[in-house]
C-alpha cells in the first residue's frame, strides 16, 4: 500500500492513507509543511480517527515541537510499557494506574534528543503479556489489531502518527504489524537499548518500530541507532532468499501462504533467488524451547507485581506466572543453551543467504477482541536476536504481510531486502 | 577473619567483627535468637556504628519482619541504584531525590519473600559510577571503601548488617569487599535479575552480594536464585587453581601481591595443584576494551539524565559521558565480538582449570575519600560474565583480599574453592 494521503484501496476492507515519516521530512525539507504543521496532520487523524480505533491511552495536551532535528515535525506514539517523564506510563494494568516515572526510557530521550514530538502513549497488552486490550484493528473493529504492541500498530496502521514504538518478547511488533497493514522492524537484540522498558524476559524483550513503509522504518532506525549505514544499505542485485516455512510451527492459514508466495513472487521479480530451505537442528528445538526462557524470567521479573498485586494481574498472564513456578532452573539452562548453539547454527546459515522470507503471522487478524494472535512464526527470531522487518503484501481483504530476516546485527540488510521486495510488490 | 561476634583483630587496624547470616540463622534454628532479635543485633550494631562509617542512604524505621523463611531475621542493606517500594532510591545523585518507585526490584521482592527484612539502602557512587561517596572505611576512617557499592562493603564490613546486595560494572563489588575485609560474591552474568536495577552498562552490570564469610554469600545466592546446589557444591578434593597475574593490567601492590601469595599457598596446603598461567589472545585485548561497551552503554542507558539534568551529574561520570559520545559503533560492535570471542576462549582455559586465583584490588583501600580505588583486576571478569568471589585474607594493616573466579554458570565451584582457600587461610 502506499503511503502519506495516498490510499490504495483493498476492496475487501476499509484501508486507511498512512502517514509515511518520510514523506513528512521530505516536505518539511521543501518547506512546503513546518513541523508544527505536521504535527498538527497527526492531531486531526487521531481526532477523526481515535475514536473509532482506541489505540492511544494518553495524548500529550501542548507537546514540544522541535523545530530542527531528523525527526521534527514527526509525532511518535510510545507504547505504554516505555517510561515517559512528561505522560503517565501504566504497563496497561491498574497496578500502575497514574503511574509516573521519575525520567524518559533511554529510547524516548533519544527520538526527543533528535527533534520527534512524543504525541502519545498507546495501548499495550497488560506487561506486554498477551491479555488483550480493547484497541481494535483500524481495517475492521470486529478484528483485533494484534498485541502486544496494538496501539502502536494500530495507530500507525490507522494513519494517526507516522511512527510509533513498540516491544517484542514473542512476536509482539512483527505480527500486529501483519494485521494492521504496516511496516515494522524488530531490529538486532539490544541495537536500541531497553532501559526505562518494563521488563518481561529480559533475554528477549526487544524495542521495536511502526511505520508507513520499510523506507520510513528504516530511516527512524538508522537515527535512533546513531548508525547511519543501516538507511540506504544496498541489497544484492541477486539477493540469495531462504524461503522458510516453519514446519515446526504447523501450517499457516490460506492467506498468509498467498501473501508469502506473492512476496517470493515479488523477490524473484526483483532479481533475487528464491529457495526453500528446512531449518536445521537445533532451531526447531529452539524454537520450542522459548516459552521457557521467557516465562522463567517473566515469573522473576514480575516477582513484585506477583508478590504485591497479584489478584490484580490479568487472567492469562497471571496463570503463565502461576505456571512458570515450576520450571526447573535446569530446564531453563538447557534450553538457553540450546538457543545460543541455534545462534551459531544460524548465522552459519548466513553464509548461504542474504536473508530469509518467511510468514508475519499465521494468517490476517483473527475476528474478534478476545486474542492478539499466534506468534508461533515470530518467538524463534526474537530468540535468535536477528532483525526481522514485516513487508505489508497487497491483496484483498485483511492486511497480511511477510516476514524479511537478516543476521544478527545486519539490520541494514534486511531492510534493503524488504524494500526491494515492497517496491516490487507495489509494481504488481 | 572470624564473624558474628568473634574479633579475629588486626594489629594494625581496628576490625569490627561482623555478623554471619549463617551463624544468624543456626542460632535462630536453635532457638536462641528470634528474627526479631536477630534484626535488633543489626539495628544495634547500627546505632553504635553508622555515624562513623556513614553506609547507610535511609533506615527502615518499622520494617516488616517476617518469621518464617531462609532469610527471617537477615537484615539487608540494598544499594540505593535498586528499586524498592518502602524506601527511596535516590541512585547517588540529587536528580533522584527522594524518588520513590512503584514498585520493589526483582531481587528485593524475591527477598522479602524468602523472609528477609530490608532494613536500609546503602550509599552508592552517583549511578554506580566512579565519583566517591561520603562513606568511609569501617576498619579506618581515613581511607575509601571503595566503590561504587560502598555502603554495601562498608555496612558488612562493619558489622552493622549479615547482608547486602551491591552492583558491579567495572569491579563495584569484589574491589569494595576486598577494602572492607568481607566475603562478596558478584554471580554469573544474570544469575540474580537486574529488573529494577538502575542501568548503566547493560552488557556488564551485574547483581552481587556481601556477607561475613564466604559461606554467608553462598548461602544467600543459593536461595536468592533459587538454585539450592550452589551452596555446598563440593569442592574438587585437589583442585586445579590457575593463578593470574593480569600483567596486561600492570603491577599490584605489594599488599595484593601478598595477600596474593597468601591465598595461593593456603590453596596449596588445601591440596590445590596451583599453577601460573598467562590469559592467552584475545583475552588482555577483551581487558583493554572494557571501558568502551561500558561507556557506549552508559551514554545511552542514562541519556535522560544527560538531556534534562547535565549540570547535576557528578564531575567524573559527567566527562565519561561526555567522552563516550565520541565512541563510534563501529568501536563498540568491534568490543563486543572481541567479548564474545574471548568468553569462549576462556571457556576452554576452565577445561585446564577448576578456579582461577588473582587479585581482587590492586592494593588496599586508598587513603583519602577522594578516590573508589581501581578496578583494573576486576573489569576483565565482569565483561566475561563468570562468578567472581572475593576471600579476605587476614594479615596486618587494612584488608586485602583475593579473588577466586570460575567458569560461567559454575558459581557453586567458585564458592567451594573460595572456602577451601578461606578455611586453610583461617588455619594458617
Amino acid at each position: 500500500m502506499r503511503a502519506a494521503g495516498v490510499d490504495s484501496g483493498g476492496s475487501g476492507s476499509d484501508w486507511y492513507a498512512m502517514l509515511s515519516l518520510v514523506d513528512i521530512r521530505s516536505r518539511i525539507a521543501a518547506g512546503t509543511l513546518t513541523p508544527e504543521g505536521a504535527v498538527r496532520l497527526s492531531r486531526e487523524a487521531v481526532a477523526a480517527r481515535e475514536p473509532a480505533v482506541g489505540a492511544l491511552v494518553s495524548v500529550a495536551q501542548d507537546p514540544v515541537i522541535p523545530v530542527e532535528g531528523p525527526f521534527a515535525g514527526i509525532a511518535v506514539g510510545v507504547k505504554d510499557i516505555i517510561d515517559t517523564a512528561d505522560l503517565p506510563t501504566q504497563m496497561g494494568s491498574p497496578i500502575y494506574a497514574g503511574w509516573r516515572p521519575r525520567g524518559d526510557a533511554a529510547v524516548v530521550s533519544r527520538l526527543r534528543a533528535l527533534g520527534a514530538c512524543v504525541l502519545a502513549k498507546t495501548t499495550t497488552s497488560p506487561f506486554a503479556g498477551i491479555d488483550p486490550t480493547g484497541t481494535r484493528n483500524p481495517h475492521d473493529p470486529g478484528h483485533t489489531p494484534g498485541g502486544s504492541s496494538a496501539g502502536s500498530a494500530a495507530a500507525v496502521g490507522a494513519g494517526m502518527l507516522p511512527l510509533a514504538l513498540g516491544t517484542q518478547t514473542g512476536g509482539s511488533v512483527i505480527r500486529p504489524a501483519s494485521f494492521c497493514g504496516c511496516a515494522a522492524i524488530k531490529p538486532s537484540f539490544r541495537l536500541l537499548p531497553t532501559v526505562g522498558v518494563k521488563t518481561f524476559s529480559w533475554a528477549l524483550d526487544t524495542l521495536g518500530l511502526f511505520g508507513a513503509e520499510v523506507r520510513d522504518v528504516a530511516y527512524a532506525l538508522a537515527h535512533l541507532a546513531g548508525r547511519p549505514e543501516i538507511d540506504g544499505a544496498a541489497s544484492p542485485d541477486a539477493p540469495r532468499i531462504g524461503l522458510v516455512l516453519q514446519d515446526f510451527a504447523g501450517a499457516a492459514e490460506p492467506e498468509a501462504q498467498r501473501a508469502l508466495e506473492a512476496a517470493r513472487r515479488a523477490a524473484e521479480r526483483a532479481g533475487a533467488r528464491v529457495s526453500e530451505v528446512a531449518l536445521p537442528a537445533p532451531l526447531p528445538e529452539a524454537w520450542a524451547l522459548h516459552g521457557v526462557i521467557q516465562d522463567y524470567e517473566a515469573r522473576q521479573a514480575l516477582a513484585w507485581e506477583i508478590a504485591a498485586h497479584r489478584a490484580e494481574l490479568p487472567e492469562k498472564v497471571g496463570r503463565q506466572l502461576d505456571a512458570a513456578a515450576a520450571i526447573p532452573a535446569a530446564e531453563y539452562d538447557a534450553a538457553r543453551r540450546c538457543a545460543h548453539r541455534s545462534r551459531r547454527v544460524l548465522k552459519d546459515l548466513f553464509g548461504d543467504f542474504d536473508a530469509l522470507l518467511t510468514f508475519s503471522a499465521a494468517g490476517p487478524a483473527p475476528a474478534g477482541l478476545g486474542s492478539t494472535g499466534d506468534p508461533r512464526y515470530n518467538r524463534l527470531w526474537t530468540l535468535m536476536g536477528v532483525p526481522c522487518v514485516n513487508v505489508a503484501v497487497p491483496g484483498d481483504g485483511l492486511p497480511v504481510g511477510a516476514q524479511v530476516i537478516a543476521r544478527f546485527g545486519d539490520d541494514g540488510r534486511a531492510l534493503a531486502v524488504a524494500r526491494r521486495i515492497e517496491a516490487a510488490l507495489a509494481r504488481g
